[in-house]
């Protein structure tokens, strides 16, 4: 498993008339930790693109305990449990408010793929080869 | 089980660099469909809203199976499959594109909250009552 | 001048805590009634679009009379004032209430692009034919 | 005149199918930027709505002149140029690249309301007191 973490400043715009942030909106601050999370390793999902990778979101889920609220200082704790040996990449995102309290958790399951033939595809080796040692500690 | 249908065209605001709608944005296609589906009972979420009830979103779960683009007149299928006679109310949506094949499946899941104690509630019985008829027709 | 009407049901999505639609969000709704008065032509910018057309927005401006809210069936009114002979295109959008209220005004400046070139460009000769005999009238 | 800066990641949230950032998007970097020149000033809007003070949009304004990408790593440049000694506050909001390139230019109009009678009201003075020799400099 390997964790990284990113701050997000809660926008107006991201609030509802209930004041809180619209429900829809996590999976926004869950993508910017996934970009942080790759970044983390000296790539960038925009450099894959741009390489002809794709990484198309196919399954998503939010549970949501504390709302977040306007200009809240939040945490996405972003995980990979495992290593993504085939075309299935599997994020877990947790939301923390400042004081560390557990506000939503989530998962976005996303498959890589060729832009070139649209096939299924894995990670890009180089990428791969940087998470590989994180996972296999966790398997002695 | 009572299903509504509402007709959503695809904003230009709702897709992404992929060419496809961003996959957050299918929650606030279910949450017009839920709209719709209140509305056709003849009340309103913004009139309970009003009157002193909450519904605050618990737990989401999309899965996207074909992707809605930029124009599409997509169809939100709007299904509740048990009748709410505690303070959860679980909504099922389906994405369709015009051509009937489905792109996307939701499921959204409420608590219904007293605003002025913020207490568990149930729906608003007048609601209930019109909703009622539907849930019991299944079970003979 | 020419002008197309299109309704919007104000999503929860789209409002902000302050119980009112988020300001930024109104360039939805004026897309929206633009993506309305193309298709009333006959045409729809999708399919501009795939045909190597690009409208790239190059200033906006709204002015903010009443607030828009949660639930309401707003009347999005798309004007094109004069005909866009060159590249620029020009149109003007006033969001209206249920009882005719003006709730705010805008207008977006739009560039006509060549794709295959990136090279300003008129709009599509077919479509320019549809629009011309509504401003000769004008004209006379 | 007093300025200053904050710095934005793009999301692929904020992207269109154009391959750039919607253009109605930019209201939400504009309002981050207002945000943080207000905590700039050890205040923040959250708690002046808190304490009973709403600032409307009234009129909002960008030129677009390059465009902002995902990834990118934006500058928001948040100014205020005259000292708002009566309800009305500009703001003025340039957005450039990590290379330092004017991307957009923007301007937002407040009006400073009392949320307990809904008329119209200045910042509050302890707020005024501090941008007040900011503003006393250029009028030398």
């Amino acid at each position: 498993m390997y964790t990284t973490e990113t701050r997000i400043r809660v926008r107006y715009a991201e609030t509802d008339q209930m004041g809180v942030v619209y429900h829809g909106n996590y999976f926004a601050f869950f993508e910017a930790g996934r970009g942080e999370f790759i970044r983390e390793f000296g790539f960038s999902y925009a450099d894959m693109e741009k390489q002809g990778l794709l990484l198309f979101i196919v399954d998503v889920h939010c549970k949501y305990i504390r709302p977040a609220r306007y200009d809240d200082l939040i945490t996405i704790r972003t995980s990979l449990k495992e290593l993504p040996i085939h075309h299935k990449v599997e994020f877990y995102s947790d939301v923390l408010s400042e004081q560390g309290e557990l506000l939503a958790s989530g998962k976005v399951v996303l498959y890589c793929m060729d832009a070139a033939n649209m096939k299924r595809s894995t990670l890009p080796e180089p990428f791969l080869e940087k998470l590989r040692p994180h996972f296999e500690q966790t398997n002695n």
